[in-house]
């Protein structure tokens, strides 16, 4: 098992190697998310045509997937790309927006899951419980249910599908069925500006890219994530300054300073 | 029949409450309506799936249809989440972007009004002249009609489809048929960063969630919403840096605040 | 031959016109685009729909097609715009984003150039190279060759198509077969945003909207465009607070500064 350290230190081969990130991902973030992604030195594309998502995830390092709008053609090229993601060994990370809003989210993400073997699901604790077939209450896409609550539903969610599942919130956690993870860093202005979850998918999707360890991946990219979060507070007046000072936040990380203000217990 | 100050302070339910607004909105401003909702303290949900516009319409408190960037399937979906909307006496704010440029839009936003009742329709003047059938000029989607021209389209719809009309420009006109509103709140900078209308839909969305009384809600939001222009044109130094001053400026707003600058004419 | 004097000059009647830009683009890019657009005193337009594309471009000065997030139904919008566009004399400039990643990019890209003449083809030397035919290496939508290696083929395509070709990377590169333009303005920063080569297409579609002369528009645009980077990058901290600034900076942007600041080598 990875040290916190160790796990810290997978930011050095993301910004060293730019691991090319391929999102289906939803129309509200799309912006965000690439700028997320360059900012912390990996490179992002977005591809949805059914004639090409097998020939561009073919030249991907890891393969993000979001429902956050979904619709019926959008389906077939998530299938058809986690189909060629597979094919290909490369790491998929799925997340169920708005899963348990509506059934349409729902049964799309369950349906996912069984398309492909997922690397890393990563949603909020609605999210998490509504894949898991729980009764939640996910309000639009927000979460309604602490983290806290979603913890079981992760475990049974990780050992199922032989996955990572990692529920974000005030507390993220991750666990692979049999490691876990506790991460006390992140910022509460995180929660009031959109898109900020889904790109913690697509951080999570670089990680993966550089790290075959799916939990020490995720884990590295939930703290790394949190951190900027925490950093670009510092100089944010509001919601619409911090999202900029997020990106300048990522885009000066360092491992050093991963290392040095991370909060997570391993077990 | 509300007194500014109890316009005004429509804000506090929307900043208290977080109602839950249901966007069926254009690509081009969808992320930067979700992060004004989300500065403001309202909830967006973006989704125009067919298959779940209905449901997810249903767990909200406000529809907020924009016809921005409009297909067929979308027009589809649009008119299923109106009803779905009508049904359940949720209310609807109908933004007819760019109508009079197109016959495509034109027609489609008269389409719209006569799906469902809508409780605002919010437009420039250019706009609500072409909705109302008047010979206009839209260039592309900018307004080449002043507001004041339109205020004898706005008052005719108003009547013809019962419902509160509101023309933004200089000065905003608002009304409901009898009651009428002159805003002269807001700031030129507004026009210089795209979404700025888009997102005062999405606004009066939120107060209409929250306030039965539409013609209320429809003033108290664009006087809320120019005065955090007018704050945020304050620390601008051109159009970026306003568009996230007024991000910062809608999370910090008021309702003191609000009353003290508002500059509102009823009769 | 216009001198350098004078293809800074068109910048003014860019400012003054305020061309109207239909852009039928990428997602991921939209918002950008069209508040680059508006900042730099232009008036941007997005419509996509086969019902209204011919209209809309009708009224247009300028269209932009972008293929960075591609699928059937956009194709068939693209190329009825296109051959709006050819009947009406409206220039057409064409970004190949991503031609060389996927075979369906590389072959659209072809195709609307034999859809209809086309003004400037605006892509990084990777997306040249591809469209040329030549073996390229698209990483994703980045560029992993020089925009020196490409010139080659920039001066073929331009010969081929009788169309400009601009090649953007560390050093800008435009021909129309005869006459050539470098250009060494620009920042590393502007490589670290998503849409910034989005937004210097639609850059160039405003200056063809007010310059019937292609290659002085297209050297004209990169040159405002490059010397805005630079003048934002003074005031960044980063990749987010650039993107803020380079608004700002199209904003303030004027003909004295361009002229002053221009590294342009013409032969």
């Amino acid at each position: 098992m990875k040290t916190i350290e160790e796990i810290c230190a997978i930011l050095e081969p993301v910004k060293r190697d730019h691991p090319l990130v391929h999102n289906i991902t939803n129309y509200v973030v799309m912006n965000f998310t690439a700028n997320v992604l360059l900012a912390l030195g990996a490179s992002p594309v977005m591809a949805h045509a059914i004639e090409e998502v097998e020939e561009m995830v073919g030249l991907a390092n890891a393969l993000v997937i979001n429902i956050g709008t979904l619709s019926r053609p959008w389906i077939d090229s998530m299938e058809k790309a986690a189909r060629g993601a597979r094919d290909r060994s490369i790491p998929i990370v799925l997340d169920p927006v708005g899963a348990g809003a509506t059934r349409f989210r729902t049964e799309t993400a369950r349906r996912l899951l069984g398309e492909a073997p997922v690397a890393v699901l990563r949603g909020n604790g609605s999210e998490i419980l509504a894949v898991a077939g729980a009764k939640s209450a996910t309000r639009g896409v927000d979460s309604v249910s602490g983290s806290q609550d979603a913890r079981g539903a992760a475990l049974d969610l990780a050992k199922e599908y032989g996955m990572v599942v990692a529920v974000t919130g005030v507390e993220d956690f991750v666990t692979d069925g049999t490691r876990t993870a506790t991460i006390a860093n992140g910022h509460p202005l995180m929660g009031r500006v959109t898109g900020t979850g889904c790109a913690a998918s697509s951080v999570t999707g670089a990680f993966c890219g550089v790290e075959k360890d799916a939990f020490a991946a995720a884990v590295g990219a939930l703290v790394s994530y949190g951190i900027a979060g925490e950093l670009a507070a510092v100089c944010a007046s509001g919601p619409g300054s911090f999202q900029i000072a997020l990106l300048d936040a990522l885009d000066a990380l360092n491992t050093e300073v991963v290392c040095a203000r991370a909060k997570v217990t391993l077990s």
